[in-house]
């Protein structure tokens, strides 16, 4: 200030002594005036301090603090993201992930595990680890395959299956590949009478006892798989005394219908495929439930609870064929008829009288280690806050499309996002976790041990988790499902991809969203359809246990060819070679899939506030409510429990929704400890569904609105405690002690949407009641 | 700005016109400099923003917002505060809530609580409510007194219980005083023999078992207070076989041995004193266990566990004294001899043959209506952290000390504080919330239900709760019981405060800290000692259910005075003429609780950070692990349990304390999200120490470090699960499983020590691995 003090009087002086001219002495005016103007400007701006003064007083100045404090997200950075998207990248990480089997447990995992480990310190991901853990799994024994053979009267082998699928390409003939089975099964030789048993389902063994008179009590049961998991067929079978069972894939639910278009030709599934699966009732090392596998866990001196009792074996539709062939009893009504070219009959019986079947499991569990791959992009304002996203990386054989497709998508974005960080032009605003999960296919045991690990942390820090299994099974639609406050951005970001597909876009469905809603509509919302979903991957345990918004995305086929899954699903046959050459040529879907992952990822990273919409809360409870009442009023009238109090909770939370939306719109987004207070009434929103108490008969899935439904087949299930627990009553477990269960449970529902609710509230006024 | 360019452009003008002397022009010179000098500043301060500008970019100016985002809490206030707690208001606080009895349950007890709410709203609080729980009480039957009486070998009476204390002032000779009982004992009559049982404690019944050959089964027991709660006292009975309970105060225990200075003229219990309370085992109302007793709730069908299955009533040593006269059997050794001028004796037999004892209990559990009141008054920067303090309002009769000295403390600190408030000179940065609990006596029922009901947002929200039940039975010294993370305020703030007694500042301790570090030191920690709290009043909650840190406070007599409790505790002699007259004429006590409550709770409510320190928590921790591991090395070395384990987690989580506060001393606190950061991992650590699952047998009970320790009496408990389940293998319960008890829980705490110790990493470092 001194200095222009000094050059402004050295001005006036000039002036003073030259005399000069008034044009002269104008100039000099004009030129003083100016100088005056610009020094006085340079003081103005620089010497008073703005926080000197009143005026300023209406604000805080904070030093050495970041500028994007209370910024919101950059589109342009989103931009940048989705373009850096590489369709040959995915195509080479996919090639290098399917080159050899890689089943959970094994080397080959362990070493994929240590490639993504290596992917992503190479990319720039500022910590990247693996974390072990100790879990019990399932093998079959090699040197003494599991096989189901009919036996004469003599005992002399009839039939046997094959022990392993046919090789079609070289693609398949690779070392290590593991025989068809079903984890967990028990070990053992079952003899005796086969019943075809039509999906395994509680009406199915209704419907033999009442209308055929078969009681399966001691029997092998014959089912096909489908409707229910297949972990609740088995458990299903044991409940109605079946000694063993065997599962099928229907060339209904796995073909066209040509049994000349199949695999290598086509993506369906050719007589030999079969589908291998787990059997374990829940999820997690069944060892160590609720607590980590870790080196000094207690291990439970029994599984019973989580592993079947009965052996079972799964079969493809070619050996089905020979067993069905030999079934004898009455030939099944046109529902349980499948698409064999047979006439399905119930069994019970052999068509040569003496004959019986022998199913022979050498399948056993062991100890095994298995490897989760986690890398982090620190966040830059709120590192403490973590937007998970993540994957498995186990597979039962292959695995291009489960779970390898996902983990090519996954390894793409990491890729984009690492280099943009690296590069200095970009840090999300909170943490991004990238999850490579293991053992996913025999239980969702990596991620469950993990979550249970870091419970503490992820249930204080954790804001969404953002799931891709198979990034693709289908060029039909995208799809998504999950839970209500990430229907959102899932939507939000899907209005600014470009559709892949060019037959869509000249038909005016630009976006991937348009394709979205022209297929799956969900008219009653006027949005796509997003379903609940049940425990199928790794999202499970961040929705039971943490209570953290869960969801799960992927490109999907047309649900009219009404098969039960992408038909090659746990065969041999998911191959590289299948994607590559027949699924997605030029790999665009996955690159689509790519976009949209690291769009939803980005825009719950770098937002000011959270992009929860709390009113979707509120519209899923609605509808959970109405369906719930329209299917169990009458019961729950004849327990004396009123469903209207189910109803006023319901109202009450939404209206507490609308009111927090409205609070939101006028707050002063300037101050970061409203937008913290914000940010943790959004976080805690899905926690506030948790009891700690877990679900009746289920004590580790504590959300009360979301779960898979057990036993009978209630999907998209309402309540799944009160569902489960009134199903098990109509089942005949009518005791006065199942009838408080459902008592009890129902208060339970009822007080803990009002303790939601009462998160909503103005923070300072949460305990006050209507 | 244009508005500045009209006026420059409008001054040249005229100087070009009027063609005016050279000196004239100078002058017009000198002005224009000024003129534009001045534009400029006004330019350069206002028109062109601050945040455009280069220098500016290592900082941020927030609109809008308070400038006390940032700031800690201000000294002065501190002053102001402490300065206004007045003693007449304490004295005249205590007067009206001491005029009636209130037992929790009643009319008089709702007109206090609606009394609370009065004063608060009058005082300026910014919410105040009530909440209503309908919960299990237990009353006796006013027309059907309890007794104890001995009959004769022909059933006649030949003594008999008086079924009320006597009235000694005025004070007593009120309506509506409950005649002393014991809450939830189960009603009927017992007929036997009476055994003098010592305390009651399970090494009383060893010692009578194996060295007195006396079987308590199907006897009475009479067992004196003290040692352990009544409540075990009457749980180790059932276990024992006993049928009946008589618990009685021993005059060693509650007299000084001069049995002329008692009550009115003394503090000493008179003869016919008796201490009342509850047999409830845990907290909270038994008939919802973890769920609010609101009007939704499901009631169990049993509360089987929480409440005795045999009769007990309680006595004063009056009547005690007439039963030991009575009793037959060999005299006790030493050890359990008391205070009454007889020889006391095992029992087993009267001294006249053919005689028995007789109780006669008609007290019967009843739902009844318990009402907490709450005051908030909203935090100016944080609303929804909630800074609790609380104290139960509900006496078994006056309860001038119990509870309502803390009531009348509690009174006057929302007094000063809320008017502070409302003259606008200071508001909080934390929300503080005033809690008066019902039915505490009972098993800190209200604040259970009140927790329960908002535990969602207690749980993410409550930053401490500071509690005062009594804020005074003595004068001796100021004292605490706490979790770790109190420590520190509570330390700090009695620093700052004078000491109220005068000879003590003579001796040179000029501070309640003095005085406190003189009377109880705490040597190995060079601090003043604090004790950990069992389950005793109404903090138990928020540490149980929510891992909230909470601190006890209170003024109390010297330890050496060897009594279990101020005397007249739970008698009909704890009434305001004691307090006023015998106990703290001025209130000079009270008034120092006041101060103490008052900083203690500022400081919590105000400073920038949370003024928790960590080291204090691995400090504790260290000590427990000592403790558990010399007490029990062996037991766990039989089982084949490695100890070192323990130390090394607990090693592992004092390192981690210490490089947290190494990464807070560096930290930017300028910035709100750094500031929000390490207050979120303050408010995790102590939430990290609970499990879900709770502890052995004790699911409630969900902190693994902090709970009462049951049956044996263990006080202090280092790892209660632990502990409690190790001591009843040594009563005998040597079976498999408890054994994998002890083994389960010893690595849930390993685990869990481990989880808590990831909590205070740096938050995107925390999920790896030594």
């Amino acid at each position: 200030m001194e200095t222009y003090t000094y050059m402004a009087m050295d001005m006036e002086e000039k002036i003073f002594r030259r005399s000069p001219s008034n044009r002269y002495l104008y100039i000099i005016l004009v030129v003083g005036c100016i100088v005056s103007c610009v020094i006085g400007i340079l003081i103005g701006r620089f010497a008073i301090r703005p926080d000197d003064e009143p005026e300023v007083k209406d604000g805080l100045y904070l030093k050495g603090v970041s500028e994007f404090l209370v910024k919101d997200g950059d589109p342009e950075i989103a931009e940048v993201l989705m373009k850096n998207i590489n369709s040959d990248n995915i195509r080479k990480y996919l090639r290098k992930l399917t080159e050899k089997p890689h089943l959970a447990g094994t080397n080959e995992s362990h070493e994929l595990a240590r490639e993504l480990r290596d992917h992503w310190e190479a990319v720039g991901l500022d910590h990247v680890t693996m974390t072990p853990y100790k879990v019990l799994l399932s093998y079959p024994d090699p040197d003494d395959p599991n096989f189901v053979e009919l036996l004469d009267g003599n005992n002399v082998t009839q039939y046997r299956s094959n022990t392993t699928e046919k090789i079609l390409t070289p693609e398949e003939d690779k070392p290590g590949v593991v025989p068809p089975f079903n984890a967990y099964s028990a070990s053992g030789d079952i003899y005796g009478d086969i019943v075809y048993v039509n999906y395994g389902r509680v009406e199915d063994y209704q419907f033999l006892e009442n209308n055929k008179s078969i009681n399966v009590s001691g029997k092998i049961v014959f089912a096909r798989y489908g409707e229910i998991y297949r972990g609740d067929k088995v458990r299903l079978a044991e409940r109605w005394g079946a000694a063993g069972v065997i599962l099928f894939s229907d060339p209904n639910d796995v073909t066209n219908g040509d049994f000349s278009r199949v695999y290598p030709d086509d993506w369906w599934l050719p007589p030999s495929g079969t589908e291998r699966g787990t059997l374990l009732i829940g999820e997690g090392d069944p060892t160590t439930a609720d607590y980590p596998s870790i080196e000094t866990a207690y291990r439970e001196l029994s599984t019973d609870y989580f592993v079947p009792k009965i052996p079972c074996h799964p079969i493809g539709y070619g050996i089905a064929m020979d067993l069905m062939k030999n079934l004898g009893g009455d030939s099944v009504q046109d529902e349980w008829q499948g698409g064999m070219n047979v006439i399905y009959r119930f069994g019970d019986e052999f068509k040569v009288p003496g004959w019986k079947a022998h199913i022979k499991i050498s399948t056993s569990n062991q100890n095994a280690t298995t490897y989760n791959t986690i890398g982090v992009i620190r966040g830059s304002v709120e590192p403490d806050r973590y937007v998970i996203i993540g994957n498995h990386r186990d597979a039962w054989v292959f695995g291009a499309i489960d779970p390898s497709s996902g983990t090519a998508v996954m390894m793409e974005i990491s890729r984009v996002m690492g280099q943009l960080v690296k590069s200095g032009k970009w840090r999300p605003r909170r943490s991004i976790v990238f999850g490579s999960w293991g053992a996913e296919e025999y239980g969702i045991i990596g991620v469950t041990e993990w979550v249970e690990e870091y419970t503490k942390s992820l249930g204080a820090r954790a804001v969404a988790y953002v799931n891709v299994d198979y990034a693709f099974d289908g060029n039909f639609s995208f799809y998504a499902e999950g839970t209500p406050l990430l229907f959102s951005p899932v939507i939000k970001a899907t209005k600014t991809i470009r559709n892949p597909n060019e037959t869509e876009i000249a038909a005016g469905r630009t976006t991937v969203y348009d394709t979205w809603l022209a297929t799956f509509p969900a008219k009653k919302f006027g949005r796509p359809r997003i379903a609940l979903p049940g425990s199928g991957s790794d999202y499970a345990p961040f929705r039971d246990k943490l209570g953290v918004p869960i969801i799960d995305l992927w490109y999907t086929y047309d649900p009219d060819l009404n098969v039960l899954s992408y038909p090659l699903y746990h065969s041999v046959y998911d191959t590289f070679y299948m994607v590559d050459k027949i699924a997605d040529i030029g790999f665009k879907y996955h690159t689509t899939m790519g976009q949209i992952w690291t769009e939803v990822t980005r825009d719950l990273a770098d937002s000011l506030l959270l992009p929860f919409n709390v009113s979707d809360y509120s519209t899923v409870l609605n509808d959970l409510g109405e369906s719930f009442i329209s299917r169990f009023e009458r019961e729950m009238q004849s327990f004396g429990l009123d469903t209207s109090l189910l109803q006023g909770v319901i109202s009450n939370f939404t209206r507490e929704t609308e009111e927090f939306e409205k609070r939101i719109k006028t707050a002063n987004l300037q101050d970061p400890f409203v937008v913290r207070r914000i940010n943790d009434q959004l976080m805690q929103l899905d926690r506030a569904f948790l009891d700690p108490a877990g679900l009746p008969g289920r004590k580790l899935k504590r959300h009360i609105l979301f779960a898979d439904s057990t036993i009978d087949n209630y999907s998209g299930s309402s309540f799944p405690g009160l569902s489960d627990a009134l199903v098990e009553i109509s089942l005949g477990k009518n005791t006065t002690e199942q009838r408080e269960i459902v008592k009890k449970h129902f208060s339970v529902v009822l007080f803990t949407i009002q303790s939601a609710a009462g998160t909503l509230k103005d923070v300072s006024d949460f305990m006050y009641r209507r």
